[in-house]
């Protein structure tokens, strides 16, 4: 599958790579791709990342993702999956969306593309290789587009993430549910004095 | 322990009867008590309930708990221990402090109180009874006061939460993370289709 990223942080690289082990055809996209080339990856700009794309990610900081998606402009990310990572905070780490939230912002600017928030409640290197933790834990997904999240589903299999792992919130606005989680993660990580941790649901 | 709850709806109940059983003295306090009695549990006001406790628990509803407290006044508080499990939602189920946390709040208008935030994460019969879930997942502690902490630690013991399913956040301020956990905790429900279920840390 092609990939186009939004990004070319820790998670863009990340998970980047581990999709081109798994086969897939991955490019990065950045403002300034010159600066951001490295051995090994594929880095173009913006525009040309979301033209390479069948699936976009949106793996740019949440505080600043609106406005590097409105630059790339609706019509290139037309019909198009768009996995948004992104969280956004403020300076003083409360949540740039505190009432609504980044996916929810972003479908409703880019009506004509499919967001799907997944994989925003853990740190990149979790995100790329949950098999590293004791177990997965779960990963949750937020989408209007059923068709959008199976497509997603099959790229979280490719990082290591069973059809067990994934957890189906339900259309868009649950994205909520998933960003406001990190004032709780940051918490949990506080307390253990790493970011490399998950959680789990646990049932009767 | 003397403990003296305000409220008298779900989890009140559920935590009442468990500490009863423990072999606490609780007392339940409203404002309409004459309207809340019930076989087996010993509803009085607010201002009683807190005079009877050496540890007091908040569980009025989250919208409603800073008035109730307010109410009663701090006099009635000072010097004791305030377990707080309330959220305060909107009508549209947003967090009525989403840049804060209600549980900052009511230690900010107390002072001389020590507010700990705990079990805010689940539904009251998790609450009460961890045991009855494959495993009991975790459960999270916020507060300025670790004498606080530890006396609500060993409350939380008598429902069945061990030591090692206690996570210590940190200061008052990280009751943030255990209240805007709530969002997520709907939408897992909502995947689920039960509220009977709680989240725990997975680590590597």
């Amino acid at each position: 599958m092609r990939i186009g990223f939004f990004g070319t942080g820790n998670v863009a690289g990340a998970l980047a790579a581990r999709w081109t082990d798994a086969g897939h055809d991955v490019v990065l996209g950045s403002r300034h791709p010159e600066e951001r080339a490295a051995p090994g990856r594929t880095v173009t700009g913006l525009a040309e990342a979301a033209a390479h794309g069948e699936v976009l990610v949106n793996a740019t900081p949440g505080d600043a993702s609106l406005g590097v998606l409105t630059g790339i402009g609706p019509p290139a990310l037309e019909g198009k999956v768009l996995i948004d990572i992104g969280i956004g905070f403020t300076e003083g780490m409360a949540l740039t969306h505190p009432v609504t939230s980044l996916g929810e912002e972003i479908q409703a600017a880019f009506p004509a593309t499919s967001v799907v928030k997944t994989l925003a409640t853990m740190t990149a290197s979790v995100m790329a290789d949950p098999g590293a933790l004791r177990s997965p834990g779960n990963v949750f997904l937020s989408g209007d587009d059923g068709a959008a999240k199976k497509t997603t589903g099959r790229l979280l299999n490719d990082l290591g993430w069973p059809d067990s792992a994934q957890l189906d919130l339900g259309g868009i606005a649950t994205a909520r549910g998933q960003e406001h989680y990190a004032l709780l993660f940051l918490g949990i990580a506080g307390a253990l004095g790493t970011h490399t941790f998950n959680i789990g649901v646990v049932t009767s």
